[in-house]
């Protein structure tokens, strides 16, 4: 009889292979499938020594080589792709077995897949796996959704070949059907909101400041052995420190300035819409990638007049680093704060109950905005009474307090110097929005009921109320 | 013989009886029809005087009481609804006659029921009317979107029930199946844009040059007589005058400081996302909103510490509050530009080839966001080469240059003062990133190629290019 798999992995690109590999190392015995059997024979050729593979060539015999209930993982493109595949492997299996998807889906389409392949008896897991090619290897950040039977049986396997942060493994059970898939999107918004502000303090510490790339290179080193301490800001020090050697001069100098894009910020913030979540840091940076490629606009703006002021002397730029190191940290918070709000709007609104504290405890390791950072929020969210907003808790609200006076003198900073801030400036609006007593939302609601009788509430008492602009002005509950 | 009407309108809530009388103000002889018959009653009871109505209280007596080609406009819930009453009269109709949907229908729900009746013969007409129940009885602005045939029956209808400006009518061909209907939306999209700027503007009169509502509504009331002249400037000034019978204070202060929304403000916003339009603007306009309705979290963040500050002295209050009409200005030239942008990449990504100065010159009258304003902007697209951007037409530029240090001392003093105003910041941040000559974006994408080898373009050299990062650093082409 032909050796049984603990799991099957179809779709032998980049992703898929550095995953079947990462399962092989781990003592899993693994089924490696591919449309095109080339890439298949090339795994086992190249990476057989690894460990135990079972090569198959077609669907059937993929199929056969799997212990049950199956565990198959497909590696495919997002959209039709997946579906296709889903498509022809789902006739091959019987009730109890398990699809995972470990592609970027939108958490719509694994709503919709899983709620189809339930009704034949399947599970289907829709699976976030971040950490790009590396980190498929070595061990990324998972998130799988789906049902808590399917966890079962496929969480050990997924927990073993995951990042591990102090002993624990960096995968957890995220809730239903599009959990995973949705705590995913989240994650690459949040990354989106990250980078940029990444980007601005660099921007700022270069045009206002002064500094060249590799003394920013050192200040970022130097912020990641303090509370920034995380991947990007790491990685940011090692590119700002990149000399390009064709031209000699730095590497960050000789790079188109146009930021591209796949997709899940934009869907991030498409779905905030929907849910009623204000994510504007993660807008901002959506857009400010978008703008970055518009060269048209951009060279017809050119010669618009900006304010004539001269960079910092020496004594201020030190103080304004110390200054942008606190509001990169305030502005960090709102972001995560908002993408937090996002996956609580999410959960409750398809009632996926996740476990907040298990999605900061999981991306402590493996994915791309890994981070110290993540070690308090998981407290934030893990004691007693889980705060409404980030923002409120204890801790980053003393954080708050003492960043506040140097996150407006930056943001102030850059707006009267010219340099665009939009990230910071939204974060910080957003502190400003939350925390106001009133807010000018009631002339909105007062503009509203005037052209379109949209009625407003009274901050006095129950009810909904129209005022009658056209006549006497009197005012009817609505 | 029965009379033969020449349009008919079925559907009479509200804004359906008011377009229906409309026509009939303007001399047509208009078929009116409801699911229940008791609102066609009550029409013609009512205002039977007005004009020369056909009662019909079947589908089937409503589509024969239409002369040929048959103009029906169906004025029912955008959404099912607007597909059921489709499906209930298309049967009935012949090839070459027209279904024209006068509702708030997505522009992408618009091209589909297009595409559909196209194939039964049928002109389908997505048709954006904006100026809610008064403009749709005393002259709306009309945004027809469909087939060039189809406007040539309907067109001058509705022209002649549209607002005139100047003597020209608020009713223009838009271009082809959804075009109509995505101008509709965009035009929302800037009005949620510029209610944000001016709620900000009131906020920062009252918070920061300490004004009372009456006396802001004085500011507005001047500003109304200079280049911001617009309805809903001026219907701002009456609402900050009006007091509560209530309570004798300022309606603005018991009315509940949460703003609502129907839907229209996230369309624009997630249609740009896909586009790829930042739209900053209308976006902060969208969260500001929704942020206002989130007690529980306002509640939590309420006790946040935000700057101590005191109000501005007199003198200086005078200062600030001229600085906040320029900032006011300037942020609405970069919402409309925003827009236009918007307008533009739907355009052409549908090959709808709209002509933008006519977008402005029928907003100029019936609709919410109808301004002085527009007659610039319809100057600026009307001339032998339009703008690549409004920011760059000569005279928005000049107007910016003249504004910028006020726009920025305006948001430096929020920013210090700890008065949210995301509108402003954003319009700002927009302009600088749109003038600058680099921006961060290469270290956005440096790190994109470091973490995920998503390759990066030179700023020296064609071509796509990967660092190997994890290697010798080396450079390849991609």
């Amino acid at each position: 009889m032909a050796r049984q798999a603990q799991i099957g992995v179809t779709g032998l690109a980049v992703m898929g292979r550095n995953l079947a590999r990462n399962f092989a190392r781990h003592g899993h015995t693994v089924a490696v499938h591919n449309r095109t059997a080339t890439r298949t024979r090339e795994l086992v050729a190249e990476f057989g020594h690894e460990g135990d593979f079972v090569p198959a060539e077609s669907a059937r015999d993929f199929v056969a080589a799997l212990e049950r209930p199956r565990r198959l993982v497909i590696m495919v493109k997002a959209g039709a792709p997946t579906d296709a595949v889903i498509d022809e492997f789902a006739p091959l299996l019987e009730p109890g077995d398990m699809i995972m998807d470990g592609g970027n889906a939108h958490f719509e389409d694994t709503r919709r897949r899983e709620a189809a392949l339930r009704e034949r008896g399947l599970h289907f897991v829709g699976c976030g796996i971040s950490g790009g090619e590396e980190g498929a290897l070595l061990g990324p950040s998972i998130m799988p959704g789906g049902s808590a039977e399917s966890y079962r049986a496929l969480g050990p396997l997924l927990e073993s070949i995951s990042a591990k942060v102090d002993g624990e493994p960096c995968c957890a059970h995220i809730g239903p059907d599009g959990a995973g898939h949705f705590v995913k999107m989240v994650h690459n918004g949040i990354e989106y909101a990250d980078m940029q502000l990444i980007a601005e303090s660099y921007d700022l510490l270069r045009r206002v400041a002064g500094y060249a790339p590799d003394r920013i290179a050192d200040i970022f080193r130097k912020w990641n052995t303090g509370r920034l301490d995380s991947y990007l800001i790491e990685i940011t020090a090692e590119v700002l420190a990149h000399n390009d050697a064709a031209t000699g001069g730095p590497f960050v100098d000789i790079v188109a300035d146009r930021a591209e894009q796949k997709g899940t910020g934009r869907w991030t913030v498409q779905t905030a819409l929907d849910l009623g979540v204000p994510v504007s840091g993660i807008a901002e940076a959506v857009f400010a990638r978008s703008l970055s490629g518009h060269n048209e606009l951009r060279a017809a703006a050119r010669e618009l007049p900006g304010p004539e002021r001269p960079e910092l002397h020496p004594d201020d730029a030190a103080r304004f680093t110390e200054n942008v190191e606190q509001a990169l940290y305030a502005s960090k918070i709102v972001a995560y704060a908002q993408g937090w709000h996002l996956i609580q709007a999410g959960s409750k609104e398809y009632g996926w109950d996740i476990d907040r504290a298990s999605v900061a405890a999981i991306w402590r390791g493996g994915c791309i905005i890994r981070a110290r950072f993540l070690d308090e929020i998981r407290a934030a969210y893990g004691g007693e009474r889980a705060p409404v907003t980030l923002l409120a808790d204890p801790g980053f609200a003393e954080a708050l307090r003492a960043a506040q006076n140097a996150w407006r003198h930056v943001v102030a900073t850059a707006t009267e110097l010219g340099v665009p801030a939009p990230g910071f400036s939204a974060a910080l609006a957003y502190y400003d929005a939350l925390r106001a007593g009133r807010l000018p939302a009631s002339l909105v609601q007062g503009l509203r009921d005037y052209f379109g009788a949209h009625t407003y509430e009274r901050t006095d008492r129950d009810g909904s109320f129209h005022t009658l602009w056209g006549d006497d002005r009197g005012e009817r509950p609505a």
